[in-house]
């Protein structure tokens, strides 16, 4: 197996480093990366969107009206704020309003686009996809020759969807070279309980191709995949799933460890040196609750310890002399294992994770979104371009069932005010504002909502109730579902009491 | 936008026509085929495997139980037997059955696979996927390191599956390599009435990589999609569909003239000349019923009158000199136009098309595997190697909602006898002895389990009936489902009447 570096090797022995290497012709000129190890073939993320629904409940006052005890929500799970949708809002609305949001803003053409692909695990029909019903927005452009499906695996759809549009890109940048668009989007709740306040809604929409402001590196990916009934949704008429808790945390947790020490050993192979929590700048998780991604960077830090040799680890580790002989499947539940390494990897944590919560700890949990959205806060609370140029970020990807995987991107090294990652963060300027002009609702409210989902959940002929002007302005929603089952959508117009959040629609 | 013929000039320009163009390192030495576009990025099918179930009910047979007029079923949709499963299969079981069988017989293993993907409409859990079950089979190789997941949209998900798998073997040959499986099933079952005879039930499974029997022509897609609710599954609990007839066979038309045209477009653009019908050695369709395949042909033919010159039309096409000013658009239910078309079609369908009926008619409509199902007949019934080799055959791939793409795959043009294509047509020699070890039952005993079906579909706890003993040997199939939905599959040991069919598993 060559490795990838291998590739720009190959291609300066045969003189074709720029322009026409691979016999593809390129519009675009190199990346101004003199680091790139994969020259014009870089593709990634060139922009992103995220939406999260305009109602939330406040998880410290959901604590008390579930009579839990003070700071269960709060501090146990470390969440602050938790985003749902009304009934006028469905998974296909959810990924309306992401994409068209985000190709309004990209200043590309659906004419541009060749491919669309879909991932969710909020399946309104078992045989229609998502991704056919996006195309109404595609109707202008005249494009209908468009790849790309719906794909499902709990909360790694989204994974899987950005994946497949990479590849894509790679394979038919000779032949098509348009842009490729990823959208990930769910509506999370979960029956009166324990799981209750682990819920969220949103979507992520990426548009993919050359250029991009992130690279994904390429060959680096570590995957583990597994047949589990940790976490899954078998009662097809409910949105609600079926949870193994201790289960699906252990998976995810075994996951992590597994997908980590392949990606690790891929990269270095590939890179040289040592590989650990300090080859990468932040490390973002998919996010089920903010306090497992706390507990799962001190997982890393475990696997760091458990992959250096016995003989360098005090040195290494100081302080961790009571843990020399512990093994990775044995301590999952291990607390005083847990305590020590997240003890000890505190400060990598503030530093490189923490940026990452904000929209999990104030939208919640959106499954297939949850782990882009950390992407989303990561970008939007760097203070500088110059803080993200060139940084290398680190990301698991889990998704229930099982398939997960540890992957990495890069921000690219050109940060000048035309560069793409100058156009993304700037695209993301106003998701703070828009975070700050939700509507705060009371437990009470939120679980009379949540009982109408129940009620009206795949209910044919149906009205929604809620009113289309509590969404924020060029919303998609939906409209009815007539008796056949077929549902029509529109996007909200009215003009909203903040007018800064209007900036993108 | 280049196109694919340019590739291999600037490969050839750069001196790297063989063994390392593209920066990658290829194991394998290069196709003898001088005609190849892609050299040794030859990607595509190496092995087929096909399943099918057990047993089957007589069409004819089905006619008079139904009370439906003679040929109806027989002669109206050109169906002659309808394979379905008991309550001992699902989709699950159907794909462990094609997979392993696959596996098994191309001699490698599952060590050797770095990407598994699936496509089915036929969901038993909204997160869960079909991919994470197959896991099971990967164990004793502790290969665990298997992207992919389920692809969905209708009967268009092995088609999906496929490109996806392509796409990854081609983006990730430089630091992976290994092959990459698609495998697609479906049951399909309707309620009561007259679509109940368009069911059927099976698995296709492709091994795809380098080196293969089948090469698919990268580049040449035509892809249209559409937002329609022309068949589509939103009764969640419910196995069946909730079908438009006259709209998804309006549909099916509409989107084969759209991908046709493309696909024409894009091939005249890169190898020259005119592309028609008689560009093609064989072309295949999704079958919903044989009747739709041959009205399909004569569509095409109707396509390939348009797409020419007025002027030259009689010249080419002699007796359809009243059709000059047909349009496609106005003519998916003009009568006369069907007629005059299939009859002047007639020879074309006997040569190119029918050959890949064979599974079609004999088992039905199995939704995803269809297509594929036809490319495993054409390929058993081709009567020798010789007759394959270098032959080039159009695809036809519909998922109602819809997404559709017209394609093109090559015979391999080494007919060797330890050649990839000699291998594939090994592979599949059992296909018709298998079909003819069916055994039939009674339209009483077929509805009977239909209803046992309908009582038991998303039962748990459940323990199914039907008898494994039943089964071809190596099947796999449901041992059980428990209180929380998990199930639980073993593979069929018992012997088998016939041993002819013995050979694979």
């Amino acid at each position: 197996m060559s490795s990838p570096l291998d590739n720009s090797y190959i291609r300066h022995l045969n003189g074709s480093e720029n322009g026409h290497h691979n016999g593809i012709e390129t519009s675009h000129s190199p990346s101004p990366s003199s680091s790139s190890r994969f020259g014009d073939d870089e593709i990634g993320i060139v922009n992103m969107e995220i939406y999260f629904p305009p109602s939330y409940v406040d998880q410290s006052e959901l604590e008390a009206f579930d009579g839990a005890s003070t700071g269960k929500y709060t501090i146990g799970l470390g969440q602050t704020k938790m985003g749902f949708c009304t009934d006028i809002e469905d998974v296909n609305s959810l990924c309306l309003t992401a994409v068209s949001r985000l190709i309004a803003k990209s200043g590309v053409s659906y004419a541009d686009i060749g491919r669309l692909e879909v991932g969710t695990e909020t399946l309104l029909d078992k045989s229609k996809s998502v991704k056919t019903v996006l195309m109404r927005l595609f109707k202008e452009s005249g494009n209908t020759d468009v790849e790309g499906v719906t794909c499902t695996n709990a909360c790694y759809g989204g994974t899987a969807a950005l994946f497949n549009c990479v590849a894509w890109a790679v394979e038919s940048a000779a032949y098509d070279g348009r842009y490729a668009v990823a959208v990930c989007a769910d509506i999370a709740v979960y029956a009166r309980g324990n799981a209750r306040p682990t819920g969220g809604a949103g979507a992520v929409a990426m548009l993919i191709g050359r250029r991009p402001a992130l690279v994904l590196d390429r060959g680096l990916r570590g995957t583990h995949v597994e047949d589990v009934y940790d976490f899954y949704k078998p009662e097809m008429a409910s949105e609600y799933p079926t949870v193994d808790g201790k289960l699906t945390i252990q998976c995810y947790l075994r996951a992590l460890d597994r997908c980590y020490a392949r990606y690790c050993a891929k990269r270095e192979a590939s890179e040289g040196g040592t590989v650990d929590l300090n080859s990468f700048d932040a490390v973002l998780f998919h996010t089920p609750f903010c306090k497992l991604v706390q507990k799962s960077l001190g997982r890393l830090r475990l696997n760091d310890f458990v992959r250096t040799p016995k003989e360098e680890r005090l040195a290494r580790f100081p302080g961790l002399e009571g843990f020399l002989n512990v093994e990775l499947e044995s301590s999952y539940f291990d607390r005083d294992v847990e305590k020590a390494f997240m003890t000890d990897s505190r400060e990598l944590f503030e530093a490189k994770t923490k940026p990452s919560l904000l929209i999990a700890t104030n939208v919640g949990n959106m499954y297939t979104p949850s782990l882009y959205g950390g992407l989303v806060s990561f970008i939007c609370g760097a203070p500088t371009l110059d803080s993200l140029r060139g940084r290398r970020v680190g990301l698991f990807s889990y998704g229930s069932g099982l398939v997960a995987s540890f992957f990495s991107l890069r921000f690219s090294d050109d940060d000048s005010p035309t560069s793409p990652l100058a156009a993304l963060k700037r695209s993301l300027g106003d998701v703070q504002t828009r975070l700050a002009a939700r509507n705060k609702v009371t437990p009470a409210e939120f679980d009379r909502v949540m009982r109408e989902r129940e009620l009206s959940h795949h209910a044919a002929p149906y009205e929604p109730k809620a009113d289309p002007a509590d969404l924020f302005p060029g919303t998609w929603y939906l409209v009815g579902i007539d008796e056949k089952h077929r549902r029509q959508y529109e996007q909200a117009t009215t003009s909203y009491a903040n007018p800064q959040v209007n900036g993108h629609s």
